[in-house]
């Protein structure tokens, strides 16, 4: 499916502010990048950084006191890799690549160290596999209500749960954290989303299954197959979509994203397992 | 300086366990290793996995049930970096490199965010520089008592401020938490200690200053210039020595470090600023 | 029915200690107490103090340095008050009686305000009166793990819900929570219990219905007309069993509870509601 | 000296609430209502309930939809006792009497438990007595901010001191916290308070020290020797000097106190301690 998307940022800068962004599209083989242009006015020094492990686009500015914005578009064509939900076991973590074992840590957010005995007392006997992770997306979305306004940018998914509401940032926490809890890999991911309304940064969540990593999203709010990935981290400290050092006040912000290709938007919402992995799974940790 | 060092571990396992270790000191520049070997008994199968973004050194190993240990031992020549601390400024946030960023946040038990009014409070104000982490060490040391049995593997840097006591882990996790507050980059060290008595595994903090990651002890119990990495990361839960999944019992411990040119430890602490980055400071993570 | 009850506690005192043990069965209208002793060796000055409010009997003892203990028995005639549960419904705050009020608010253990939304989600719907209080006991038995060891004297509310486990006390703070978080009033109540195996205090909670106290055990670990009251208050923290101020370790602990009419217990759970308030509801805080 | 003081409070009443109002002076010998008059519009049935332990007065008002205001208005004859700071002596936890024994117990917001190691690591070795709580009030005015905005009804004292800052009530939380924590009964003041500015309800604590209660103020921004006591009791959860149950939104509040005796302010604050126990120290909880 192709997909035109991007985000218009505009920020009042008081005094002197380091940004980092996080929002283009990550590089995988699933996500092929048709065109892509940013636009920052005024037209500062750009900083990249990729980070080896997950592969993430950083952009360093610098900006001076005064009006500043950001412009990103992107055309992208996205291949999903989609298999039957019932075939999908979960590794042991004996099979575990090393390099997949840190995605069953505690981060800062994700408190799955403490959610352990809720996770195994909710999840602990239930049949394992693709199933299990659903159910845990069933039960975060039957058990808390999406209420912007809930949560800050200190909330963990302990707090998340006792406070049984949050956003999509905080479904994916405790969807990350029960994962985890369970001994399943599990990390957050920050992206465009098709069929989110309204438009934003959307965050759901992967679990890593039978040797590859499949998108989940305990908000029901986007569709799984369309997805397009920004970052990937062990939660959202590691890819907010904006980090600013400094004083400054967003004024306005703009997301979009739009089929391009003529097709319209499914009629319903997949029944399939969807992961961007393609095609062998796990390559590395794109 | 040349030294010896190593460890024997060994375990009850009770049923199958996999076991994450980073036991195994770093490969750096500063850190010529001479000779290694790694024994164990049984004689399993072995996962090595070396992080791209910190270059820890894991090793994997699925355990039976039964009797297992594992002996380490190596011969390194460690060379420092030396400078006067008075010289060593503060590197402003606009000037960091982008995949230095990442040690400005928050992580699982370095709640720099939960800190940051405390941090502000009692070094806001304080001259910046290495003299300001070594403000930061001194306050830990003097406001913390060095008491094993106040801690596990869940409490997080707020949690230790609140208690007073901890362990090294625990004065890591506060000093990093600190400087991440006042946005100087820090990350958590695990090593071999010279001097450390009783010898034990160790763990200090690395604080990002004037280009150059510099080593912090605020337990003040091992010698700077004597520090031995084995893994460095955002907090404890990346490098813990050992990280079993499945049942088992730890049986026994032993750490072990000692001088091997035939020279005595220095009669005192030394002044200097030491950090392990060699020649060129910041040549990647390493 | 009539029961013979009691403790003997033993402590050796290491250096002065003050106790403030309660341990004496309350003085209310259903509750005649037969006889009662209690002796201490060595036979030390007693002081005894009354709440005016919960009418809590407090005992307070110096102890010196050596070895102490304490010795009570009493036989006593509990007659309780029974209902149909489905004919208790709840009683409106704005008829609540003043002195009625203050269980509503949260307190140390019980953190009624961090639970709110937890309870409102669980059980806001629920049909209101007796068995909603009911829902509240099944659902804290079917979720937690009754598992001694789980918790210590510092742990409240919201951190055995995360835990899922706990005893006695943790089970009642949890339902003495989600009670005033609904607008319930609800206090928590130390008792002998008969039934309770092996013997030891238990605690569970009374929730306030109907202008009356009714007695809930979430544990389901003794008969509800078989609770015999030491003491009723906010939470655990005002009614433990024994505070000392100094240094001394426990050294034995009994606590006993028998029917002395030669009748033997009711050959299965009583489904009526239990309450220790006679005759007239509401006479004050017995 | 004599004081006319009073407050009016206005609500916009969106559905039935109850309202639990405790903003009456307290009755204590030291404190001679002159005259008090308290009006409601529309003039509801009014409850008053006066705690048997601690004889705050409390006011019941059931508010049915509309506009709801209250003004209470009194002249009091306010008589402290005055003492030189170096003559009052921490009273042992073996001669403290039982009734003030239940100071010493964690409450809600008052988290001694969790502060003992904080507070007897800076102040255990501090010389005992009044002016050991005296320091306490300075290491909280120097080490805390007073910020409006920083916490919120659910704050504790220990989330206040990793905040440093705060308002009235978390300096009076911590200074509790601090004062149990050290084996010193204290417990939490709501009051008028001449020299205030601007102008509001206002929290400081009462220590128990030599048989006697004193008070502390921690903020330093009202005269000691013009706090009329409206309540006391464990923390603010028991205190609030308005609790109300329903959906309402306050509309306007004014506080007021002023000398009535022609006599103006003290030219500087008093170097005495305070304490309105009058004339026999402790005769019960007044």
């Amino acid at each position: 499916m192709r997909y035109t998307l991007g985000c218009s940022l505009s920020y009042n800068i008081l005094s002197d502010t380091t940004f980092i962004f996080n929002i283009q599209v990550a590089r995988l083989k699933s996500l092929e990048i048709l065109s892509e242009t940013l636009t920052l006015k005024p037209d500062l020094k750009r900083e990249i950084y990729i980070s080896p492990d997950l592969q993430n686009r950083y952009l360093g500015v610098n900006v001076p006191a005064g009006q500043f914005s950001l412009e990103y578009n992107a055309e992208v064509e996205l291949t999903v890799h989609r298999a039957d939900p019932a075939t999908i076991n979960e590794t042991p973590i004996s099979q575990l690549p090393l390099d997949i074992l840190p995605f069953l840590l505690p981060s800062r957010f994700v408190s799955s160290d403490r959610l352990t005995p809720f996770a195994q007392a909710e999840f602990g006997a239930h049949p394992k596999g693709h199933q299990r992770v659903n159910a845990i997306c069933n039960w975060i979305h039957d058990h808390l209500t999406y209420q912007p306004g809930t949560s800050d940018g200190e909330t963990t998914a302990d707090e998340s749960l006792l406070k049984r509401a949050g956003v999509c940032r905080d479904f994916a926490h405790i969807g990350t954290a029960f994962c985890r809890a369970l001994g399943i890999p599990a990390r957050f991911v920050s992206c465009y989303a098709h069929g989110l309304v309204p438009s934003d940064f959307h965050a759901v969540f992967e679990a890593y299954l039978d040797g590859r990593w499949w998108l989940f999203d305990a908000t029901r709010q986007a569709d799984l197959d369309g997805l397009v990935r920004i970052g990937v981290g062990r939660d959202a400290a590691e890819i907010a979509f904006s980090t600013p050092y400094g004083n400054m006040q967003p004024v306005n912000q703009q997301i979009r994203i739009a089929r391009s290709d003529g097709l319209g938007s499914p009629p319903q919402r997949t029944v399939d397992a969807i992961s961007t992995e393609l095609p062998a799974p796990h390559a590395g940790a794109a």
